[in-house]
């Protein structure tokens, strides 16, 4: 359950909108609940990590997924699957007409916050094939409460596509790097601002590529410092962790 | 050149204590400059990353590293070695008496500094064979400026012994995990906490540890999001990571 | 052949029911006999290991998993295959009406035994995408004859619910723990617990965690001792193991 | 601490030769103490787990070693330091005279118990090179409390030196079984028998043996079930899960 | 062209049935002669190596297979396409009537040879699903000359099956062992006779079998002697090594 | 933007039938321009590296690629996509009728230069299998400005195929070797003659030839020395380093 | 026990020289011995495989070769231990003065048979370097019985010095080729002659050889039929094949 | 035999100054020739490759290193030795008095050619840790008859470095990159030029650099076109196919 959930929760209670017994009945999951005997949902996580437990639709039927967001969604303001394919999305859109799909990153977003985003999340990506996971990252830190500027299509293959551009990256305060074959393009960001750099190697490629394991090596070997990297293809963990990263100056 | 140095000259050409011409020799160097044909040393990192290069003394001679370090010293408040062997210090250390050696570490550190150093940083290691790695971050966000707290042998074979530190946790700002073997500490922290974590494998292990890879694989399959991960035994990296990170708190 | 059926035929040569030719017939399969061709089917496995062959579909023919499950039900009073895909059983299935098909963990089982589960076995599971892996392993131990307590969805992103379940897990004579991704799971478990634990890699993640290798690392490499390790995804032979393990209680 | 040593303490005190004081500050470190601010010391593991925590003595200091065997002794009936070499040894060796130090295993054990040892744990191993982790197995299952059979030198390329000792098998309720090169013995040992069976690959041969990987390998894709694996050389490991199991018996 | 071949069109030209202009065409292409630009033929290779050119059906069109092997079978009396997938064959299989189709090794074969087959070759397989494997080494064998036993589904999960049929491989002068899994088969085999042993590991697994890579080092790694080792599920290879080393018998 | 086309709109602009604001228009894109902001066409690559942008098609939507090969076709006389599917040619061919599909190597190529090709380049290669890769690199080449010799199916296996064909690779100014399997026939190669090698291996083969790393290594660990390498099935990659080695001799 | 050595002690008794209690002592330990509780002698191999048990001396002590190698030679006339370094000799030397020491190939030999060697196994390697894996194959095989032509230094780079040798490989029976880096040697030989070839990758190389990695991929997946591989520098192994197969034409 | 000696040897034999006998002895040896039996000189390289057979010195004596540069320099104008580490080079430098030894790059090089350096070679690296590999392929291309422009310490985290140098990287005709850990550099150059780029991953890096395997991928699956790779740490192979290209503008 989000803070703000709770805290409104508490608001009706007292003003008398709500009874108390109800309040509890709510309250009383908040540590976590079973979801239909195959789910064990973490409800206590927005409040501990600042963002509610994510739905990673892969290997869960339609059906599963859409009970764990309707549920979610009772519980929190912002709810978001990933990797749901466009054929599961065929299969569960029209039951969850409220959130949105992105046919590209394969994200399913509800987002009912009214914050104003926090500017300071760059997301900057190598080649056209390495927008989807460019996009995950984007619209995952959005989600979170941030605005992101993109930057795609910017491989080293054309530096200057990079180097005129310059301004947006000094003025990041956390950037996303994005690149699939030799992801160079992290440690050239990365060799060029002050902010800390979230490389993503992603699966773009072929042959000894090895489905992103190229791009990994590369950024985990950076001789850039002010490094640190996700899993590939994971758009959504990096865009995560800006997003993170961007909430600290909201803080203080 | 750090930007309090440039600033300092600059104040003394203002009051006349240096010429112009003076100033202008230090300045040609802003860019980069070659030492004695082996180093071109990038002087303009600290004014465009926050932080001067780094002296990566493994694969140099004692010769080289010695040149280097006065060289950037004559630049800089702060000059960092990593790396430095217990051997290379001994042949090194008496030319270099302002510097500090941390042999656990193997860093060799000056910090002219004045600074008051930012609370915020926590580094926490899995086992006692993970601490030279736990050090080697810790220092080196300390010299970034950072105030850093240490939580060290807290491996999940005895899990109570983290859990019973749980407010340290929910303090820090960003928190850097080190751990060898199975790696399971990063997650499980990162399970714990809203602040991002910086994960560190170390190759701390035998056999199918496969000198870390173990340890960075499971780092980066993490089933909790907000951890990204440097190469294997990259204490060094992690701490400028966290250190960066935390700094964003400090500009706002 | 299993002790009971042997022994109910010696019975029923004791009263007559059966003729001494007629059950040398049967006997002088015990050791192995020949199916078609294709097969040379382990008679005296029942016997010497306590369980008779399993059937590993996948690779075979339909008309081959007929043939053999046919003639194990004959020899046996549990018969069970494995990696039953749902496109073999509806091939299958209607011409083994006798037995149960399991679908999402892909089992056909035939149990005409009659003796009472024996308490003790635990299997536990990281995320909902493991319980085929997870689910495997209960059935199979079930087989064996243990009674076995679930415990999914309890992976280490939300601690809290795996703790909250301690006296479970305290209960258990020996725990399976099934855990794709990172597979913290299985070193968390080991460490809160004296039961040996069976740790199973499934191949749930995707990039880094290259079909579970990062899981099965992971759980090499565990710092928690009392743990051992089946191939990834084999759920059956973990079931398998905990079953053995389980019986050892039984006979004393 | 171990549980009987907690009685003992307990029983001094009803008996008075011990001050509730004393007692109170004894049992203040139950949970976990800090050992000269780089150990941990999980003293509660004897209570929860069986057996108290054991020293990994690799990447450790030979003063490090001492402070926490002396510690542990103090706590405990049974302490038990891996992997410590003999250059180690010899350094640390006359100052824990009450130890005995097995070189070939490198096991430094110190052994105060008077239970009698429970039969039922048989290690098997392949060749005389695999001996160092046989021991470690053996040795460690001893002070687990069990009776160790040992049947060594009985690689598969002489199959009738496993076979002629088919008693011993069938006799055995735990069995471990140690091999390097291609560890086909591990397979070949459970297709015999009923008990359940703890693999374990060693590093011995060369080439495409990869220190361990080939017979790691081997194990893990067994077709007779009924076994696990634990890591590389990890005798430790096996003989910690092979003694668990054994007492599995005990208990009943 | 086969020797046979060349030796036959020698006596029609000393008959005079064929002209020696005619002959001197056909000579002509003994080394070697393209097919439509796409496949140059080695000719060459039935007298240098004692067997013509097979054809490696993968990654060819269906007339390019069709079109090298009418003109195989003009110059030889065998003609082997290896590979020919169910799909391929029902293209090609009406234009080629008078080859022999094996659907399970994937064999297209021509034998017009009438030569005796020479006993000497077994071929043992471990499990059901290395069966097209093992046919596609046995039915090589066969074609190059050999009188072949077969001995499948003899793996060492259930070692009396293949130890009850010793005198087969006692006799044997050459011995195919095929195995999946961890493939312990072939260490077992060669440790119980004095014939060379071709070892062939096959793709039949999952999970960390890697899809044979765990069969391939287990037999590199065998410390039985007298074992070589051909590529994953390389039953071709390994009939046709077979045949070269009982061929060496025949000459003398 | 070519050296050619830009030329050309100079001397348009000079005899007064392009007004210069046209020109500058035209000359305004000469750095980048993005395409619908998923491309940003780095137009300068043709005036730095002496070829346009080529089109990675894999990964892309057919809308994607026709825009992007019209606007390049806008500013350069030459236009390559490379990967491009039969099924992706199905959908954009109408539409790019200019163009023309080669449907073995997977290239879509529009080719208005009018300059007389350069001879010197040879491709080899070992097998039919490894035609599509031999032609990609052959096609590349010529495109770039050079006359292409063709050795196809010269495998090792029959290494007369190759000898008989000496002098053709002693003419060779640069030869591309392309191979799967082992690939041995690039070190041969490489050994007869004193022309630069640009080695490819394919992905031709199976099991331990791990889709082309088998022939990889083989090629990076040559003993013959001259020789270099690109990734697996880089067959565009090769050419173009022919093309730009065979383009040296042009200019001096 | 080797069949002449039987053979002998029957004539003995039978000639009444020994006694028929002597000769029981003596056939007892037939199957196999223990020798001092680490080793478990299989005295029966001789019998079963026609060659005595081999003593793989690294990783056994100096004390522990001694002992079996003198045990073996009362036993056999042929006596062989591999893998023995200088440092082990020069320790065991003197006290085994009957054997000879070859120290590149790192072999200790007795050989007392006097029976001729049968020629046909040739013995091919590419580079100086790979002298010490090859003269272990060529010893190996003049032990078994064989004579051995040796042509060294034959590597594929400068392809003339092997085919001028064209005539040894032809007369070859059996032919053992060792190559390290890219071990296209095996590949070359073994398509220009009609033997079998073993294959035997050195770890000769640097970098991606991967310590005969490369080498090995090379040789198992060669285009050329009628190859079999060893385990990396497994120069006795091959040896030991090449024997075995070169004794089928003595017998037949 | 380089061919201005052979010239000289006729251009003598036409003068009379040295008889016919004379030159037959000589050049019997032209084809290769034995050096005390584990040498067999391939004295026709230098004639038909150009450049005289280099002694790879690494697994060799210090005898047989010195023996074969002795009579290679009988024959050649150009004798290089690589890897010959100093240990080595203290054993036999006094005895090869003429040749010069370069420490770093481990090379032992005679030069008596007088040619004029063919300018046109660049050879940049990334650190200074990457020198011995570059200086390995600058003086080899040197040898072989270029002029070499050096450009070291160039790497990507102060990419400002190389881009100041642009001038030098457009003016060459092939360039040599070298760089370790994440291997950047060899993209981004190639990006920047029109030349072709001899890419050479060193083995500078720890953890997943895996001792270059981190930057060999990189570089192979680089987004710049152009470039092609050798294996890690090859400074000579680069140098050499380096030294290969520029000759090609040489020729014409």
């Amino acid at each position: 359950m989000e803070e703000t959930v709770i805290r409104r929760l508490l608001e009706e209670v007292q003003a008398g909108t709500v009874s108390t017994d109800a309040a509890v009945d709510q309250l009383k999951t908040l540590s976590f609940e079973m979801v239909d005997n195959f789910a064990r949902l973490d409800n206590h996580r927005a409040l501990r990590r600042g963002f509610p437990e994510v739905i990673f639709a892969q290997g869960k039927t339609p059906e599963q997924v859409i009970k764990i967001f309707r549920r979610l969604e009772e519980l929190n303001e912002r709810v978001m699957a990933t990797r749901v394919s466009k054929e599961m999305y065929d299969l569960i859109g029209s039951q969850l007409p409220e959130a949105t799909y992105h046919e590209l990153p394969r994200l399913l977003i509800l987002d009912r916050t009214k914050e104003v985003k926090q500017p300071g999340v760059l997301v900057a990506s190598g080649g056209t094939a390495d927008m989807p996971v460019a996009e995950e990252a984007a619209l995952t830190a959005e989600l979170i409460g941030c605005q992101v500027e993109r930057l795609y299509d910017v491989g080293v293959a054309g530096l200057h596509r990079l180097l005129s551009q310059n301004d947006k990256l000094q003025q990041a305060r956390v950037i996303v790097a994005v690149a699939g074959m030799e992801g160079a393009l992290a440690s050239v960001i990365t060799g060029l601002v002050a902010a800390p750099v979230i490389a993503v190697p992603t699966s773009v490629g072929y042959g000894t590529s090895f489905n992103g394991l190229a791009a990994l090596l590369s950024m985990l070997n950076s001789c850039a410092n002010g490094m640190a990297v996700v899993n590939i293809d994971n758009g959504f963990g990096a865009g995560y962790m800006a997003g993170m990263i961007n909430r600290i100056g909201l803080k203080s």
